[in-house]
């Protein structure tokens, strides 16, 4: 079911905002763009195609997701990097329950100090998003991603 | 030739809707998206940009894409892998004989089993967009890819 | 502050064409979509958060960027290679002197004769875009790169 263009759009700005608190490494304000109850998942593809229920990284609230911003803070021996979101392919839609469905692809890049920028990971993102105090927030988020070699262990989200 | 902004965020639409189709190998939703007498291309830039009219892959009708559709299916020496589309800077346009014109920049990557992401081809679509029984479909496609050097032969569409 | 739907479609289109213009060598093109007074700077990602001044390129007047495009022109031991720019994440708001800001994040691919597309840079666009003549021109483009590994020398725009 159709959305209206103004709806779409500001579907299209919570993701670049998404985008650029991960990259800006604005975790924080990351973190707030959830639902106080909310599902955040990274599933590899295979997984997830199979209905397997292993996740990478598994949070089912807004407190979940402040933990791991605090453990990303306080991981010491995390490599300084900088990351980077492309986004490309959004479809909104209408949810049946009064939620808005979100789909699209994503490919992150990572830079390591004094290194080359290289590919990092790349897959969809399939979400529900409900409005919340007038503004749009994820009560969704699944990351599923192609490739099973992650490089490094996975700190930051996707 | 400006396009209305319902037109062209439905131009957008029917972008995402082929890079997913091609990504979730619903080969033949892709086919789908094409009408029944149709162009399907891929080019090099090098010998486009000449003139030349050799073609990686060149398909005249809705038939001979689903042709190739049963052969991406029946080819059992092609390695599994998953494809992720990324398209930017969409263009869309008025043509003069009452089709849309379309134009955009797109990355395809690939993932082989157990193996990282990687870039596996990158290039521009030039687009002519027909409605027809409502939905819009390409009439043309033309994917013009910059290198040369395509990993692996190029059995699944860009 | 939030931009009418138009608007923010036809900067989008700004966004479209500079990179066309620039993936397709038509750099006389390219400059043309500055202002004539313009600040037109390449940063390290490191340098601009610490507000150090460097710039990798630095330009500030239309002049001085077909300056540059007459330098890429004449520019004799540069390799022949195609590059393709990939956006995402586009943001657009009114700026408070009445102009308007773009942010967004960039990916350029380079491909060299006879060898696969390659990341060439990444990073985040910030913009100052003005209406003049009817027509939307950069008054401020700043190209903040991730990397400060340059692969070759940085003598085509970003």
């Amino acid at each position: 079911m159709a959305v209206s263009i103004a709806l779409r759009l500001e579907v299209e700005d919570l993701y670049s905002e998404y985008c650029a608190a991960l990259d800006e490494e604005r975790y924080e304000d990351w973190a707030a763009l959830f639902t106080e109850a909310c599902l955040y998942r990274i599933v590899p593809r295979d997984n997830h195609d199979r209905g397997l229920p292993l996740a990478v990284m598994h949070c089912e609230s807004r407190l979940m997701l402040q933990d791991r911003v605090v453990a990303i803070r306080e991981t010491a021996y995390y490599a300084p990097r900088y990351l980077r979101h492309i986004v490309s392919g959004i479809r909104v839609d209408a949810a049946p329950d009064g939620g808005i469905g979100g789909l699209a692809n994503y490919l992150v890049l990572q830079t390591l100090r004094e290194q080359p920028t290289t590919l990092f990971n790349a897959g969809r993102y399939r979400d529900v998003i409900v409005r919340e105090d007038g503004k749009l927030r994820f009560r969704e988020r699944l990351c599923i991603f192609d490739s099973i070699v992650v490089p490094n262990s996975l700190i930051v989200p996707l």
